[in-house]
């Protein structure tokens, strides 16, 4: 008999000054959350981007390990003096920090043991008991600590190592969404979409959302559940109230 | 004599199922991140992202408010079921929720008697000694509530409007930054980071942030603190290790 599957949640970390003080454009967030849902059906729950500053790192990671399933980590286990999520995180879980012997292992590979410096060895340092999320791209292993996955900031490398990941994970009822794409403005089926709403509380998520396209001003309605039926029905319901307002739907 | 600046923080608190999902790519974190330290000396320390969720949101407020100068909401402030920003709040605040009347007047002008229907309407609610920020591309205002700032989702819209928050912010101290981009990985130079930081702790901070570009490997190192005097001290002390290390700069 199969297993029946439940909600999994994940909350994501993003570690890094550079995405706080707006110089960068974070593209993790959106990658994450996509693959998670589509490939895991795990929902990210909630975000937070914070400073490389370590007491701020510990607070964070001991509370949201402690909230979602899982938590991941995005930016600071590189080699320099500003990557400190690995260090961090030991000290969060009183875990010891050191050489990963694997790590240890697949970096001096990679590099060759003339070229494998101390910038380089600080990258196989980290909690004593992880286990390793291998890096396809270059070679910089992530880790896991309990239910906690570390990754690095760069979006390319992290994109490649993020298969990786899967063996970890417990995976969860998958969210559906579906969307109508329509030309009127939201107040206009504010009242029709709340009483839609009502009627399949807790059961689909109903969200509203203005675009502007070709000139036009219009809205997206997104469903999301993890019934396909109730999506059906949804749709239903939505497409009554646009065919007696006579709404025009944007087809992409 | 005039007064000396001191440093002023904010937190973001992103609302929005969609974000969260991943359907939609945020553009209001760097936004707001750069026009809060270009133009008012403030500087994010931290970001959330959060679903549309009553008791989250009041959490969310509660914490964040205490914790920071400022809060920035983004989004939840529309006319649909979803829009739950206004009444989270109040609720955080224990402030009696209502029609706002300056509002509920922008808006009946806005949309003239006949067409100001229920979900306009709602528009109009809000914490009852909530403050306007005036809202020059669909009326619609942002509001004030102690120190938190809500702000609508729409980038468009939040831009127009960021101006008018500025006479509700006490300006702090300016944080100025200086980049070098380097065509070298990042461990060959992390001990100098390392050491050149040490120098300057508590007054620059330094970051290294990797990058590809036409077809090479890059970084960048970017220093960042309120002191102009000490960040020329920081950039000599890097051009004598890249000079030594026989580096190549990109310039941009």
């Amino acid at each position: 008999m199969k297993k029946k599957k439940k909600k999994v949640n994940a909350a994501i970390l993003i570690i890094g000054n550079e995405i706080l003080s707006g110089r960068t454009q974070d593209k993790n967030i959106a990658f994450l959350s996509n693959w998670l849902n589509l490939n895991c059906g795990i929902s990210v729950s909630e975000v937070r981007i914070i400073p490389d500053v370590e007491k701020t790192i510990i607070k964070n990671i001991r509370q949201l390990s402690k909230q979602f399933h899982y938590v991941f980590t995005t930016g600071g286990i590189g080699p320099t003096h500003d990557d400190i999520t690995a260090e961090s995180i030991s000290k969060a879980f009183k875990i010891k920090y050191g050489f990963h012997k694997e790590a240890f292992k697949i970096l001096e590979k990679y590099y060759g043991k003339d070229k494998f410096n101390d910038g380089r060895k600080k990258m196989a340092k980290m909690p004593l008991t992880a286990k390793l999320i291998y890096n396809p791209s270059s070679a910089a292993p992530g880790f896991i600590t309990k239910n906690v996955l570390s990754l690095p900031g760069v979006p390319s490398i992290l994109n490649s190592m993020i298969e990786n990941c899967k063996r970890y994970l417990v995976t969860g009822l998958k969210t559906y969404s579906r969307t109508l794409n329509l030309f009127t403005v939201e107040s206009n089926i504010s009242t029709n979409l709340s009483s839609i709403q009502k009627k399949y509380t807790n059961l689909v998520d109903i969200g509203s959302y203005p675009f502007f396209r070709l000139g036009k001003i219009g809205v997206s309605i997104v469903s999301r559940s993890s019934s396909k039926l109730a999506l059906s029905k949804v749709n239903k319901d939505l497409l009554k109230v646009i065919k007696s307002k006579k709404i025009k739907i944007l087809n992409i």
